[in-house]
């Protein structure tokens, strides 16, 4: 019999070749762990709810009022709401015409992307156009939007950092066009080095692929690092002189754990570099609800700022997220409220600032006992996390960890995290995930675990880790397996 | 120099391919009359909270609990919520790990899929598996991953009902397909004739395309007709022995305003059919929050069911939708609330049965009023608007009207539309959009303006058409131009 239209022969290769690994083979496994009553600690995904973190209170107040806007009418409203919460729900819906059961403009509200505009003049001092800010149910589908939208082709090649967030290698498989890997220098604190960037752009091209596109991800997932001035400069440059678009993935832009390197985004150092550059350079930058002391992941909450694109461009990304009618607009008030929170002197100010550095302040924390856990086992060396939410260890691996590996069928960085993962219930992702120089292992972990949790989780991490090395590093061991 | 990579010459060929006219030309010139200072009347999409619709206020009550959890431990908490919707809000928080702002299953949350499977059961009497339900941000994006599932080259042909609503010839254009369009008869109430179907094919087959899918939109957009048992029977049979996937577009299915044809799922028809054909033809079925009596596009909550599919090809799509990580959570208890409102007997159920019949009801009375009035026009026919929420009249244009759109430089429809709505602030989608055979005009209109409003638009809409009519068929009218 012929293959249906749908078995796995027929369907679209694209598909079948894609490979996501935050949520693989490891966190298959862990799920069916839990179904069997086993206690996960999830740090797989950058999910901060999740693993315990509160919503913040006055930006869901907004919220449920705007879901609920006849509470406004209601006598009793303020009992339940403080009055900054009220109006502010009131005037969101002011920007919507209908609600939020009403499809919005594609594009966003354009009240909300006004609001964005101008917090990203506020945060760089440059101007910015809100007809150039589209809003998204996630930075993951606007980044897979304008991955669809540069890639024409298997000859258009993507730049993209190893290790990455597989999002990136996801989508560029997925819309059938080339990755080309440059490596982050772990020995250089996961920094990027230009001369890693022409190695690979010329080893595409010598392939027949046209590089149309490079891909930051600042500050880095997996890897933590913050970039700096001069290396987003250099890298500006490069792209200018190569003639790439440039993709800033800036969605960890408030999550910052050092004060050495402060965030600086990568359309400020573009305009501070001024014309021709400033004028020419196309530039892509992505942000979102779901990190920051926000959190908000459910919400699917995201936005783009196009820089230097023409308006026939706009206009063709405009048409593409028209096909799906609008993303959840719910989703984009809490942009607005990202853009906007509580100010010095409203009634909700002292709540939410207290309630955000206290999860700030934390996270500053939890990064430091990770990395200092990390550091003091066995076998593994760790950067330590500058931002971001994750912990990138390198894990050096025996020879016969990497035989037993091989024995069972599995890449070895897989195989140390499912044994890692049924000994102590922590799901991770290894790092062949997301890509690693070759010989060379790592595992990535949220540091979003509840700090109180934390030394318990290291201690338990640290004594499978120095159990697995001595077993596989001393002969009887090796033979008890 | 050289194009950059982002110009309007390098981007993506299919993205500039792809065309999507329920936001296109006209909509785009509504909005800028509207920027004027202009009343426009929206019927262009089919978004009844834009025009005035209310949302039901138990499933509101519910989601703003769950938006504001802290809202539960408040003593004043039920003078603002009846306990029915407290109780709702709970469990629907129970079945989360993390409230509303953790990111979910990448295939939705298991709990709601549940309840999904078990409505789905409830209506056809069928089991139905939640495994496979995935919950996705409206049906808009269930459709768009399915269709780039299935297709895999120019050479993956979809037979698309002409005329049809444009996410299904946007889509196929985006990811590369080849729409192959079979005709609904006019005449025949827009039904569905087996024998335009098998033309279709066999043409598509002599150009070397492989047929993969085939998609019905059941109630019809824009063509609002309701399939007969023995019209889906037909094309089922059709698709098996074609060894083609049916993709059922229900979003409508609520959405029926005559009694003869109730609306019957495909999934039902297939398993009244029994084996071989019911264990055998791969089907996908869509739904949304976005339609019915409810209307909550702006939350894009979605679901589609697959049958038949392997687990092989279910675990590619789950993989797929791992890339973006997760719907939006509270679009998923939307989908929990539509398919498990308040029941007889509980505290809301009342206020929730008044207001959504009034919501149904009126809409019945509205599809009425717009048939009859469209029919009483000049040169203008229209079929009775059996379910979904359009109506859709031919226009028959003077060979004048014809000439004058040529000099223009525009399409007969578009031309008669953008007079439409500049004489009257009606805001149309041309029956081109949508597809309609050689020669034929049409315009499509929601049924949604507000009940009250009816009168008035139809009046206006009248003596604009007459006027038209009179100006191209006499020869002094036309010389007015
Ligand atoms: C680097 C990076 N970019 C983008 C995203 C996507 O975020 P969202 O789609 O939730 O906005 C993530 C999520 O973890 C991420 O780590
Ligand atoms: C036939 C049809 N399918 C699907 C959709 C998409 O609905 P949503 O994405 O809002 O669920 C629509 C919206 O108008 C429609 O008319």
């Amino acid at each position: 019999m012929a293959p249906r239209p749908l078995d796995y022969e027929s369907i679209n290769e694209n598909v079948k070749k894609t490979q996501y690994a935050v949520r693989g083979e490891l966190y298959l496994r862990a799920s069916e762990l839990q179904k069997e009553g086993k206690k996960i600690i999830f740090t797989n995904v950058g999910n901060p709810h999740a693993l315990g973190q509160k919503p913040l209170t006055f930006p869901r107040q907004v919220i449920a009022l705007c879901q609920a806007p006849f509470l406004l009418d209601d006598p009793n409203v303020g009992l339940l709401f403080p009055a900054d919460a009220i109006a502010r729900a009131k005037h969101y819906l002011s920007l919507t015409s209908g609600g939020l059961g009403a499809y919005s403009d594609s594009r966003g509200l354009i009240g909300i992307r006004k609001e964005i505009a101008e917090f990203i003049e506020r945060r760089d001092g440059y101007p910015s156009d809100p007809e150039l800010v589209f809003l998204t149910d996630g930075a993951s589908k606007g980044v897979m939007q304008m991955l669809n939208t540069i890639i024409g082709s298997n000859k258009d090649g993507i730049l993209v950092p190893v290790p990455q967030y597989p999002l990136y290698s996801a989508a560029i498989t997925l819309f059938g066009g080339s990755l080309v890997p440059y490596f982050l220098e772990e020995e250089a604190n996961w920094g990027l080095d230009v001369n890693n960037l022409r190695q690979a752009i010329a080893g595409a091209r010598s392939r027949g692929i046209t590089v149309k596109a490079m891909v930051i991800i600042n500050p880095g997932n997996p890897t933590g690092q913050c970039l700096s001035r001069t290396n987003i400069q250099e890298l500006l440059q490069f792209c200018y002189q190569e003639n790439l678009a440039l993709f800033a993935d800036e969605v960890y832009q408030q999550n910052i754990y050092q004060d050495e390197r402060p965030f600086i985004s990568a359309k400020k150092v573009l305009f501070d570099m001024g014309p021709p550059i400033s004028k020419e350079l196309q530039l892509i930058s992505f942000h979102t609800v779901s990190k920051g002391y926000w959190g908000e992941c459910g919400q699917r909450g995201g936005y783009f700022e196009m820089t230097n694109l023409s308006p026939q461009t706009v206009d063709e990304i405009y048409k593409v997220s028209s096909i799906s009618l609008s993303m959840n607009v719910s989703g984009q008030i809490f942009l607005g409220l990202m853009v906007n929170p509580p100010k010095p002197g409203d009634i909700s100010y002292l709540k939410f600032s207290m309630e955000s550095k206290a999860v700030l302040e934390s996270l500053r924390r939890r990064a430091q006992i990770m990395t200092d856990g990390f550091n003091s086992c066995r076998n593994v060396v760790c950067n330590f996390t500058e931002g971001a939410m994750y912990s990138f260890p390198q894990i050096r691996l025996p020879p016969r960890a990497i035989e037993a590996a091989k024995k069972a069928g599995k890449v070895p960085d897989v195989f140390y995290c499912l044994k890692l993962l049924e000994a102590t219930g922590i799901s991770t992702v290894p790092g062949s995930g997301f890509g690693q120089k070759e010989g060379v292992f790592h595992l990535r972990t949220t540091i979003l675990p509840a700090e109180e949790d934390m030394p318990a989780i290291m201690a338990s991490f640290k004594k499978f880790n120095d159990g697995f090395m001595e077993q596989y590093e001393d002969y009887r061991g090796y033979s008890r397996m």
